[in-house]
């Protein structure tokens, strides 16, 4: 039994309140358990210097946390003047998982920002993001398809991401929650299309290492915890986004 | 009339959500208006190397936004690696007010960090820090009372502040929303405590100026807002903060 | 009787020497007893790219002290890589004041940089950089003038600055030096033109408190000291400042 | 038929030169094809504040690539004043992987610095840092047991790293050249041990997916990779690594 | 004949004004025809952490420009966020340069602190900055005798510095100004003791190179202008320098 | 007898082995001694923003080591997020030196980057970049020539550097490692071209002077030192570099 009560294959109870914050076109509060992250999107009619002239369009992503999002309070990155490793590491896998389901072409020369912005975390914070940073770009496009920017969605397909791991036990569990984390021999993020597709798969033996045995039932336990996330996200989008 | 049908002595609607985030020692969500601010407090045990051996405590302010608080996105603060004068101004402000109804010496050595996050904005977010700030702050010293680290709260008034402006038509107004604020020909932010007393007010006219009487004006209206926000501080925390 | 035998309402000896240093367009020392600011205009032919294109000017201050201009030796800030919160606000508002009396449309898209550099300092530098400054930027616009670069001096008011206080046995006091600046329970600045409007005022009660009748006194004494300061600053520019 | 004659399951030709820098505990240069990274592991003896009193050891990495390692020569980041993301991601991976591997609390109080610079870049410059950063701590490790200031290597397994990836057309190959890896629709990082246990496995669809059984393929590439790396690694440290 | 009616050996009008700035141990306004730098020495009781109990002192520099010093405004070192490779130059060279006359081991665990800060610059501000800032260091350790804090003062020798040059021309000349500076081919600063001993010699031809024989001639003029520096501090210093 | 056994006027063993680097287009590895640099030379179509318009070249070079390039580990100036005087004062002087033997209209508007990265350490790492980078930068141009985007080498002469120095016994020595510089009382860095001509004389005493006498014959020593450098550069280069 885990520290929460949850089975090994289960998920914390998931919220995603849609139009949280009024001035983004996109903008979304996904709780996951106790984990609560803003996640809203940007849509800027200009694309970065090195994309220009190609007609094609651009995501990125910017990730941070609150000072008291944690147990201890963090020293704020802009008060120490550089984004730290972990947070590039997050940032750089939130745009790049976004792109994959994204027909850059479709949108034109334009980039959206996707702002995930964790307000408490336990836990799950990268995945979350993900999660919840699809919903809100999906509703900034179809902001634009309403307002016939766009002639359809260029989202090709839903996309969600969830943690596995296994405990020193050598238990593997899905959706660590913080203390979990802290304790798991090996931690592992895996990003999926609607599809099933792979889209991303980090697995860490942070001083510890796994089987081939291992990461395949961590794989099985990732795939089913993504199918229940794009239910939900996709009861929430309904008719917002018809992907062909 | 105004922009938003209010009267020019009117205060926007006023919602303060306690114990927002779980994490910190005190927590507060403040709307006014469309403005909404995370306000928490952290308790840290120590204080920085310049008061270490005085026996009393520190209180520290830190601020920023959400790069979509707004309607236009910001680059965040940390992605620039540095924080603007705008920023640095504000938050030693909220400091400076926290500290002068606070009695440092009855903290001992504890430093208490105040972060203050606008995830909307709409005007008046450094007045509405304040006023969050010192309920999330009280909230906070509560807690060390209760846990019996404090004998009482050192805290020896109410607090808050508003701002309040000159429209270019010579109306004198309070509680300017972000419109009403680039329009006015003179910003003033006025904090108060509980008894009347002022501890800071800071009246600009960029590109304009402003006459002894409508100085007086101002001060009027902002000393009849302040005093219904410390009614409403008061009601929300009736038995936590009793003042001698 | 106040630390250097002056009146509460006395203004430190005033010694404002023009055309100090050759290069700028304008340049002077003011000396307000031992505090001694090098005030210098640099009118440059552009404008910031967030003003291009609107056909008038803009005006920008940068502050800052030799690291002996105080008794203890300050680390530069060139040396930490960073600009002090301190340093920020003085420059904000040094820049903030001169723009309130000059006609930004008149001087057409050039900047002017004013540079206040404080070489000795004895308390008050701010309200003693703003009146320099005034003065040395009357001098560059005068040299556009007789270059018959502008028709004529864009200034519309004269302008100056001055600290006030409360002792902590309650005395208000005008322009304090730095000692009585340390023990001040109430530090107030104010800015005003020649013709008695405020153009800024900031009240701080750091660690204290002030009454709305101890405002009414501090700002008596300062519009006292500051119409001595334009009286001085008219002498001096006489015919270089014909305001219609 | 791959751009430079491989077959898909074929790595480039390996060389390792150990003893490369003078000065170093340990340093190999090793040349993957025309890859070639400097490893240096220098000892020191503390540990980062955040480990002290614990009694154990610690092992971090950092990596760099000269300008010209590259077509286009890159901005050094030392001129640009800050790491970018993609080193901090990588310089993570290096450490973490070594760590995996090594029994902290056998090397008691000591860091072992990392460092990977890349002379020559052509692809795989991440795998191949680990690669050869593992050789080059075992030597750092085998010369403290000559000392007799450890009493046997902490190292626990061989350690080797590899790209594998799935071209456009879906082949799945292993070893990515630069051109390759430009080309690429799925690119993924293996780190195994000698025992044939996973470190870490990155997988990224930049723009792109992956089924779960091109996933099993890639594994099965990356495994046979490491397999070899790890066969040349034991005759080069042959009677200097003797893991139980 | 020069561009200023100068001889080939003439150095421009020197001013030293002992005492310029209250605060500082040491302070003097040097000035050498329209360059005007303040040196100012300060001591500190402690050295830097890498020269801790060794039971000697440390000399330090620091050089910086006003923004307005020079014909255009140059952007504030502290605004750019930091020190440019010229100053670090200038100050490592003013530092070196002091401590070479200076017995460390006379001096205890102090660091003397020198800021070289260029109020008005016309070439040469360099060497101007070395032969004032001996002087302030002197004037500084005389302070120190006095008070009985140093039985004696710690400077060996005179020190002072000068530029030479060879103009497109050819011709070799001494103490170059901005316009000559801007012209020479060569430019060549020297240091030197008043017993006639080097300390530093940095000659450059920028774009350009000198023959042995015109460095010979170089060096006789440096060497004469010395000479004279070092006459009008031993008159300055009189009977503050009584070296053995 | 020096502590490796060489004459006074003796320079250590010279190997330069070019096209170090495949991509740049000139590489050289210089050795020295001990003493090991890579020098890459980078042609840019393109020269900086203060140069466009002029129809002229730029050169211009950094400088670094590897952390472990030295006995102790020095930390990354990337980590550090800032150059240090040392690293700033070296580039500025490779740059220089190599500006001083080409004629930089004959580049057109290019930019020659030079990189020395030093891989190991052994005293003279500046005086063997510029002998390094000379070679490096000669054969990029050569590749300019056989291209024929050039019609001939823009090098108007050979050029070499080297130090020389005067031990605290009094002996001048010529090439100087690192044990010897570290024990010198002075020490000074000698440019000079194939003619014979000075390009840059860097003499310092550290805490120590040096005599005329002494400067003399320093600069014999290093003369002959030079002499045999560019004979050493002119058999390699051998056809590459018909200067007329």
């Amino acid at each position: 039994m885990r520290n929460d009560q949850r089975e090994v294959n289960q998920l914390r109870n998931i919220n995603i309140t849609t139009n949280y914050i009024s001035h983004p076109e996109g903008s979304v509060l996904i709780e996951m358990g106790n984990t609560k992250v803003i996640c809203n999107a940007s849509i800027e009619d200009r694309v970065p210097p090195f994309m220009r002239g190609q007609g094609k369009g651009w995501i990125t992503a910017e990730y941070a946390m609150l000072p008291r999002a944690t147990a201890q309070r963090n020293i704020r990155e802009s008060s120490k003047g550089k984004v730290s490793g972990r947070t590039m590491e997050i940032q750089r896998l939130i745009g790049r998982a976004l792109r994959s389901v994204v027909d850059l072409d479709q949108i034109g020369e334009r980039t959206v920002w996707i702002d995930c912005d964790v307000i408490q975390a336990d836990g799950g914070t990268r995945t979350a993001s993900i999660t919840g940073a699809f919903v809100a770009m999906s509703l900034a496009f179809a902001k634009l398809v309403e307002a016939k920017t766009l002639k359809k969605t260029p989202i090709q397909d839903y996309l969600a991401a969830i943690s596995v791991g296994v405990l020193t036990n050598g238990t593997e569990i899905l959706d660590l929650n913080y203390e979990e984390d802290s304790e798991a021999a090996v931690d592992m993020n895996i990003v999926m299309t609607g599809e099933g597709e792979f889209v991303e798969i980090q697995g860490t033996g942070e001083e510890a290492t796994f089987t081939p045995n291992q990461l395949q039932n961590m794989l099985k336990l990732g795939e089913e915890g993504i199918q229940q996330l794009v239910k939900i996200q996709k009861e929430l989008l309904a008719d917002k986004l018809l992907i062909d």
